[in-house]
């Protein structure tokens, strides 16, 4: 049984949470942002000419769009779209950005994690490098926008340069990663691509088991590459030899669409826990069993889903606020704590069987950490309760946590520059400021933030909807991208 | 939608319902039984040589235990039993099976819906046939005397009669059939194997899909086994060719092992409704979509399943009894109504993503059919209600229902007969009554009902756990229901 502790109260020293400017509240963290362009961009003829030879609509948008389709066919299911960490379809879609990478005048390896890499030495190949990265893997029944835009837009922009012959003015390396591993579906643990990288995948990591007890060194063993301890360490990026990341993504939520524009600066990531909840109960026959003598982890699980529910909607209701936590801890919890129960089974998973087992993954994200460790608390503390007055035992484990992220606010300022150029440009005209907004979902950023500063650009997707294939990012929206990313790496110049 | 209507007041005639001795509450339904014999049984050295030669614990215990050993290693999973319909395990549970039925001289076939037959003529080949049988299909993880038992025994009291050339003086054909599929795993459909035989197979059911889009006459045609609408009606048996069907059965209760009995004669079986329930909702990025704009069929379905095991619990809360309902079956489902969600999934299933759908079986068992149904009609209404509350999409699909079964009175008398004089056999001294109890479990007999008269033996189990690996019968209560049906038998000579 994992322990929690209080979070809020466990020294004697109070320590004031910080609060976030909430995601949920456009309003409030917008800075009044005007329509900067409507859905589809439309140039006036008479101008269209002369722009476009700045705004490379051939590569950026037409491309751009191009490879994110091709990309989204390359799935190891049928009829929709599935690439999990080293599956075959992962394998194909890295050989895929290999060539793009090649295309855009990058030198290209995988590492041995399965990391996809394309640099260019610029005009001092030794200094610190500028990465750009984003995930080449997705979830099951996946958008083809999640991970895969941050991925081709660097490479759009980066081949613009290329076809202009100025690569060779990048005043520094620039170095696009397609992390093999961001949605951790395959091995329940996210970020194996950027957390080797950034040094902090622990060895323990290998050994994590998929569900057909497949290993992440036996996975990576099948695809010919040899990894151990010293293999892993070696992918860890010097800190010295890296001088900021960057990542361009979907937004997957309704900030950008609500207030109309393609483009926004991200402030900071949400930090999240994964737990996996495990009720053990006593297996039997359907027919026999009286409903007074079960001891049945199904009902178990299923009040302690509902509780978890209760609690995530109405933290107020639960987190105590005198003195436990601060007033503004519960403030920034009711505005932000999303929680999801994704994954459920039974064992032995027969409809005339009691089940012996039920298992479930809870996923538990807030802007505030202090906030987030007191929602662990309370909800593992009421859940063993609930557990014992049912008589089934409960097994809670942490699978994954990761604080929240705040992005640089130098990298910031210059994203935000370059977001407010290329919406300038395809607009044709002055526009307003260009929102900055948190992000409720996890992203590589977070993994590369323990190695070196990271900014992040979110872009505009359509109702929010994001994992799943309903996910759609207009094509204009598409280059809106990958021209900021652009003008970002023309100041590097 | 599935639509439900009230059952106990949906036409202007009240129908009273049956109240059946309740199978939870043995008091009740036994008639003051005494110990019969000790958990193990020992013969007084004096007298042991003498009774063996009617016991045949050689053949009816130890071979009968033996076989069940090798029966429950045979297996499509490694460490644990698991044999569903058609499956490579169950093929070779099949041969296994029609070899000790030659063994036991009785002409061997498999049928096309996979059903193993032992067939004897006696002395009038040509009259109506006695059928004994049971199934070969085991749960996931099951035990290994469910089903398996019945065959086993049924064989080791025919090879007994073999063996002292008794089989030709039977007076009718006895034919053992070891049935293909009775707990309805695979195809989420039980009783392919004796319903096929019984004649209430529906040609439909040829069509059912397995979680591999299996049908079911595409998994018999992998095992070279043709079937059409033809080959099916025609294995449905002439009812005038059978005299009737008789059953042994580990009792998967705890009845006979609380009154310290190895042997009971069934009065019934319980009726049975599975249910298969679909809740759909909005599908979307776990760390986006606020909690009080989520359509999350997880915690909709949790709900459901917290509501269901409230309904059963205390069908008294629910089922109102102001002329609805007799209050004899309120009464009726208070003592034996039992609820069961054994298997749930979702999709797309990952810990990260707000799933679009989640699944789950519903198992229903009572004595009392009006009171099943009123609970169903009750569980529906109000799972909608609490769907519509939640703006998902709620979908209540019946799998399978079957009417409680009365046993024969005349065929449980001459079993119970049988019984006493077996456990009369083997004590050595005079006994108390055989108690008569209620099946929460169903079992081929239910389908069998629809073709001739049933009687059912049940075979006490320790702790009455079943559909588990702590499944056992004492090798003495083996040896116990082997001499009872050879003494069952030995009144049809």
């Amino acid at each position: 049984m994992a322990s929690f502790h209080p979070p809020c109260f466990h020294t004697t020293i109070i320590i004031s949470c910080v609060v976030f400017i909430l995601f949920f509240s456009p309003a409030l963290s917008l800075q009044e942002p005007v329509l900067l362009l409507s859905n589809e961009t439309h140039l006036d003829a008479d101008d269209s000419e002369v722009r476009k030879t700045e705004l490379f609509p051939e590569i950026l948008r037409d491309e751009a769009v191009g490879r994110l389709n091709e990309l989204g066919q390359v799935s190891d299911a049928n009829g929709y779209l599935e690439r999990t960490f080293l599956s075959h379809a992962s394998v194909r879609a890295a050989k895929l950005i290999s060539k793009w990478m090649e295309d855009a005048g990058l030198t290209t390896w995988v590492d041995s994690m399965g990391n996809v890499h394309g640099r260019v030495g610029g005009a001092n190949p030794s200094s610190k490098a500028l990465l750009i990265g984003s995930h080449l893997d997705t979830v099951i029944d996946a958008g083809k926008f999640d991970g895969s835009l941050g991925i081709v837009s660097a490479l759009s922009a980066l081949k613009v340069l290329h076809v202009n012959g100025r690569l060779r003015k990048l005043r520094q390396p620039v170095e696009v990663i397609a992390f093999s591993d961001e949605e951790g579906v395959r091995f329940q643990s996210t970020f194996l691509g950027s957390g080797a990288i950034a040094g902090i995948l622990p060895v323990s990591s290998l050994h994590i088991r998929d569900k057909s007890d497949v290993t992440v060194q036996g996975a990576l063993e099948d695809k010919s590459i040899e990894i151990n301890e010293d293999a892993l360490s070696h992918l860890k990026y010097d800190p010295e030899s890296v001088s900021a990341y960057i990542e361009v993504h979907i937004e997957q939520g309704p900030v950008l669409e609500s207030v109309g524009l393609p483009l926004g600066v991200v402030k900071g990531i949400a930090g999240q826990t994964r737990l996996k909840v495990t009720v053990k109960g006593s297996q039997g026959h359907a027919g026999t069993v009286p409903m007074s003598m079960r001891q049945d982890p199904m009902p178990a699980a299923a009040e302690l889903i509902v509780l978890l529910e209760s609690l995530c909607r109405y933290p107020e209701n639960f987190i105590s606020q005198n003195g436990q936590c601060d007033a503004s801890v519960v403030d920034s919890l009711k505005g932000s704590l999303v929680c999801t129960v994704g994954e459920i089974s039974s064992w032995p998973s027969a409809s005339n069987v009691i089940p012996g087992q039920v298992t479930f993954t809870v996923d538990i994200r807030a802007m505030d950490d202090m906030g987030r460790a007191a929602i662990i608390y309370e909800l593992s503390n009421r859940m063993y309760q609930v557990c014992d007055r049912r008589s089934v035992s409960c097994l809670i484990e942490p699978k994954h946590d990761a604080n929240a992220v705040i992005c640089d606010t130098g990298l910031s300022t210059q994203l935000k520059s370059a977001a407010y150029a290329a919406v300038k440009k395809m607009a044709g005209e002055d526009i307003s400021d260009v929102p900055v907004l948190m992000s409720g979902a996890g992203h590589d950023a977070m993994a590369m933030s323990h190695l070196t500063k990271v900014g992040m650009l979110f872009v505009r997707c359509r109702g929010g909807i994001s994992h799943s294939p309903e996910e759609h990012v207009l094509d204009d929206d598409v280059w809106a991208a990958g021209l900021a990313i652009l003008s970002f790496l023309e100041t590097q110049m």
